[in-house]
């Protein structure tokens, strides 16, 4: 790592160092001790600047809290982890993050009626609208994950023995929250490009019918599946729903935060994103959005009364266990939204640049995308066993040769030792980093005498 | 707000956009453009720290992200809200955030078999070993909140109708959380000292099976309670639950992270502890602990088989929803936990700070103190209705002029407008700021020719 990265974190340790000579003091100002320490600490940080300016200096502070490694392959390297792209967090989150991190911090302005959705200071309830509008939906609340969100749903809409309509390539916490709630997975087969469409969720829905002689209680359909981040038929799947009348749930992890999603349009009765997957944001956070069709039902109010005080919180809603992202979680979200809406907008440049990886990669000679291709998202599988995994097969490191090789050159995120079938995510990369991948890949096939095509294969 | 904490924010938040350039570079270094804008950066960091020393210079940034206000509560006053004290991030846990804020941090080195807990770089798994000892139980988890808790525990016990044991003093989310699983809150009524007893909680599980001919499918209840935190017969309660064959869940959001916690001395089946309140870390966070008898029931792992694609997630806990804290929240929790253990060695010293203080508001002629006394908690609920109310019954501002006349002397935290019931929080208060904040409220029933006797009065 350079020391320059070093240096720029212990510059900021160093700062919240200071930070806490203000917390132990009283509001009156430093004694003459803290100033002493202040001014020891003000000069700590003026010698690590210099250092950080010139790229001097060694490393000083290399834990946390005595055990703790630093993170900084953000900075140092071109993370290319299938899940981490488009959660890192944007600068202003992390500005946000600084400021709000403390525990309850998002409490210092709450007043009646009590609940996080209401607060106004810092823009809470304003955040929450705009959270709905950015969807298409009527209303939005944040939950810590995508995964909450699907358990709202199912908990609220699944009884014991029901079955839900999932995709056959369905995110296991969608299998978590209908086991959760007493209920059934259903899977709908992919076709041959493996893509889940209307017509087959149709039959799978028939099918679920004749044998149970219920319809199902709810359908979640990933837009983009984790394993291939193929396309799904959502539109037509919401279609579908309707025709049936079944609550669909949309799961935008891995759209909501990166391509313009209208759940409306989509016909959606939930739209379900993550924070930390898709939003710039702090883990564990995420949103679900319904229409106001469905709000009674899913952000119902508690109409439990205790037997002696006879208490009641009826503002309180049920499903999400009163406030859900007290702190640093929303604040993060709040504060990378702007940038968030923003970047939904260069979606295509994102597709863009995964392509131009993608062609490059196929055109060392054997390897394959096992997702459909041209890509439509930045998350890509890929089957490299009839190029790296050749290498890999007499290279002492085995698979980890490829590893090696990537690091060295500043690429990490790539399954350590997988040289068959992995997946990448090219998402937040500049130009001239996804260039610089590119060339990367390339490299190292020359490097290990793989044949590299003038042409792309697929 | 002092300029040097000001300061202390722009030179951090200059840090983060330093940060920002290398995470738009290539991992072979800056381009001239970048070494331009890098060198720019530094250079006004130099200016900011120049301020920052100095005490000089004017505001520069004051929003984030064009438009959340900078939080400088905890620097700039001394704050005595009641939830918030304890949930305050040690400088360890402000670095850590700043380290691995991003999204999915924590997956950087996620083997087989894939699941959160089992994550050894960073030390996540030992984490959770150190937890379950830290609150003397066989097996923790980390959860989002300690409602996610609740949650776990209640929808894995609590069947339709079921009886759930809860204090009359119970936080709404664990009414929230027997709702949610279907069953239905009993309370347990208080004696006259507002005390949660066993013998009360044994004859309040007499009468539910006298009414509905079955013993209660769980107890729930708070060590300390959040309204008076009042401290409840929880060791009692423990034995009453261990007669009657009943689970027990221990309610330790107001003790786990401030004071010793001893699980099993106590009979809980369940510790739930609060991450955001009372364990120096980011919200949503917490801990769900059990014995290992009951581990295979809350920690049950999945069943569910894809009807078509025979897919099984087996190691993924139904209740966890799989992971659960997947970064920040996590490595808050995780760089205070050294200082968490030690601090909750020292709680004496924090229970005698807190008696200070509410001594020295009993002096002020007509103040009372509405939760037991002398306190055992650094959270109390007081009554000035006869001192600063009679003040503010004439006051233009009315309630108010508390809050004014507070924060102009930098103390911040008690609920703005109230004088006659409300609760403050003394934890984590140094012995000058504890004398500082009882000189406050001394000089302001001074100043408006309130009594003060020379012995306290209860």
């Amino acid at each position: 790592m350079s020391i320059r990265i070093q240096k720029t974190f212990e510059a900021l340790f160093a700062l919240e160092d200071i930070r806490q000579i203000f917390r132990e003091s009283l509001p009156t100002g430093f004694d003459a001790e803290e100033e002493a320490l202040f001014r020891q600490r003000v000069a700590e940080i003026k010698t690590i600047l210099g250092d950080l300016e010139a790229g001097t200096g060694s490393p000083k502070v290399t834990k946390i809290a005595g055990s703790i490694d630093l993170r900084t392959r953000e900075e140092a390297y071109i993370n290319i982890q299938p899940i981490q792209a488009a959660g890192r967090l944007t600068a202003e989150a992390r500005k946000a993050l600084i400021s709000y991190g403390d525990g309850y911090s998002t409490c210092d302005a709450c007043r009646k009626p009590f609940r996080l959705d209401k607060i106004s200071k810092p823009g809470i309830a304003e955040f929450h609208a705009d959270l709905a509008k950015f969807v298409n939906m009527d209303q939005a609340r944040v939950v810590p994950g995508a995964r909450r969100g699907f358990q709202a749903v199912a908990s609220s809409l699944v009884g014991k023995g029901d079955s839900v309509i999932v995709s056959a390539l369905a995110h296991y916490t969608e299998f978590l929250a209908v086991e959760e709630a007493g209920g059934v997975v259903r899977e709908v087969p992919l076709n041959s490009s493996n893509i889940v469409t209307a017509d087959a969720t149709a039959e799978k829905i028939e099918e679920v019918k004749r044998e149970s002689g219920k319809i199902p209680a709810l359908i979640m359909i990933d837009h983009f599946d984790y394993q291939f981040a193929n396309e799904h038929e959502v539109a037509g799947i919401g279609r579908v729903a309707h025709q049936y009348d079944i609550p669909f749930l949309y799961n935008g992890a891995y759209t909501v935060g990166v391509l313009p999603v209208d759940g409306k349009k989509i016909g959606a009765d939930f739209v379900v994103g993550s924070g930390h997957k898709s939003m710039a944001s702090v883990a564990p956070s995420g949103v679900l959005a319904t229409t106001n069709e469905f709000a009674p039902k899913i952000l119902r109010t508690t109409a439990m009364v205790g037997d002696i005080t006879k208490r009641k919180f009826g503002i309180k809603e049920v499903e999400m266990l009163g406030c859900t992202l007290m702190g640093g979680t929303l604040l993060s979200m709040m504060a990378s939204f702007p940038t968030v809406k923003t970047r939904t907008l260069k979606w295509d440049e994102e597709v863009k640049r995964s392509n131009y990886f993608i062609d490059r990669l196929l055109r060392i000679t054997g390897s394959r995308v096992l997702s459909e291709y041209p890509r439509k998202h930045t998350l890509t599988k890929v089957d490299t066993t009839g190029s790296f995994d050749t290498v890999a097969q007499t290279h002492k490191r085995r698979g980890f040769f490829l590893s090696d090789e990537l690091s060295s050159r500043g690429v990490v995120g790539e399954f350590a030792g997988a040289t068959r079938t992995w997946k990448l995510n090219t998402y937040g990369l500049t130009w001239d980093q996804v260039r610089y991948l590119a060339g990367t890949f390339t490299e190292i096939a020359e490097k290990y005498d793989l044949t590299i095509s003038e042409r792309k294969r697929s």
